[in-house]
């Protein structure tokens, strides 16, 4: 297989295309894409995410030390660009994308009605790097929607439509076929 | 969308599978499987690997401070299979698996020549928490096999035939229909 040396690059890959939403449901809220996100620790589960300091979504998350992980279907790949390329500083994203914030049950950041899994998250340590925060946070409540499931009650991706990143494209799922 | 809420669980997805490869060429080097990886940062590019302590890997990586994240095709699901369930500290994966240990660029640990793309890895903290060892790492070289890529130097999912994981199936993924 003749391979190319490329200079160092995140070609890391499929990574998953969140919308994390954070701030609080009755007041100040956000979301934010993200693809920099992955599982850190399997007991109690815990995700790592990404977040750039100059990000509205980053001042929120460092106040509440909450934010939720909302899985996007790739029906909903608009409303993933707007909520990546504008600021909450400026406009309610929950706003322009007409996505829908409803309570949580353990944390008080918002989730997104309309995504079929929601991760509520609790920060427990962040670690700088050099142009990101990493916001280490255990996994406190998890919602499903029942019409993503499969008969065995793992998640369906004809049904959930995942999502994911790679080199500026999107990209879709499907089982593996044995 | 009728929701049910789960018990906390690591239900991000997809995340990738990935062979970790570490150790040195020319001595004691191991394979092991991991789905809790994610880039972290961008400038300089990094990934973040969990690592469960008893592993034989994490031994390596932790006295050598390399690795290298190589990204299998879907059908090398059993080599995936193997390097996820045996121990290096009794078995040469290598050996069992059939794959190709190569030099790397700018690491002592060896690449995988059967993998499209190969991240060479230097350690740069790792982070403890409860039951995995997060190594937050710099991509120091990338090597990425000429047949996996479109014409616009893009990752071509058909050609690259990225494998994730999800609820204990494995997923494959194409190019979404704009």
């Amino acid at each position: 297989m003749a391979k190319k040396v490329l200079p160092p690059q995140t070609l890391l890959y499929p990574v998953p295309v969140v919308l994390v939403s954070c701030g609080e449901l009755e007041g100040k809220k956000d979301i934010v894409t993200l693809a920099w996100v992955g599982v850190v620790n399997s007991e109690p589960p815990m995700v790592g995410i990404g977040v750039r300091p100059s990000r509205y979504s980053h001042e929120l998350i460092s106040k509440t030390r909450e934010f939720v992980v909302n899985l996007p279907r790739a029906d909903q790949v608009k409303a993933v660009e707007v909520c990546g390329s504008t600021s909450g500083r400026t406009s309610d994203k929950f706003a322009t994308t007409g996505l829908t914030a409803v309570p949580g049950a353990k944390v008080r950041a918002p989730l997104i009605a309309e995504c079929p899994v929601n991760l509520e998250c609790r920060v427990q340590q962040i670690v700088n790097l050099p142009t990101h925060d990493l916001f280490l946070a255990e996994i406190v409540a998890v919602h499903v929607a029942e019409e993503v499931l499969d008969g065995h009650g793992r998640i369906d991706p004809d049904k959930a439509r995942p999502l994911a990143y790679c080199n500026g494209q999107y990209w879709q799922s499907a089982v593996l076929p044995a």
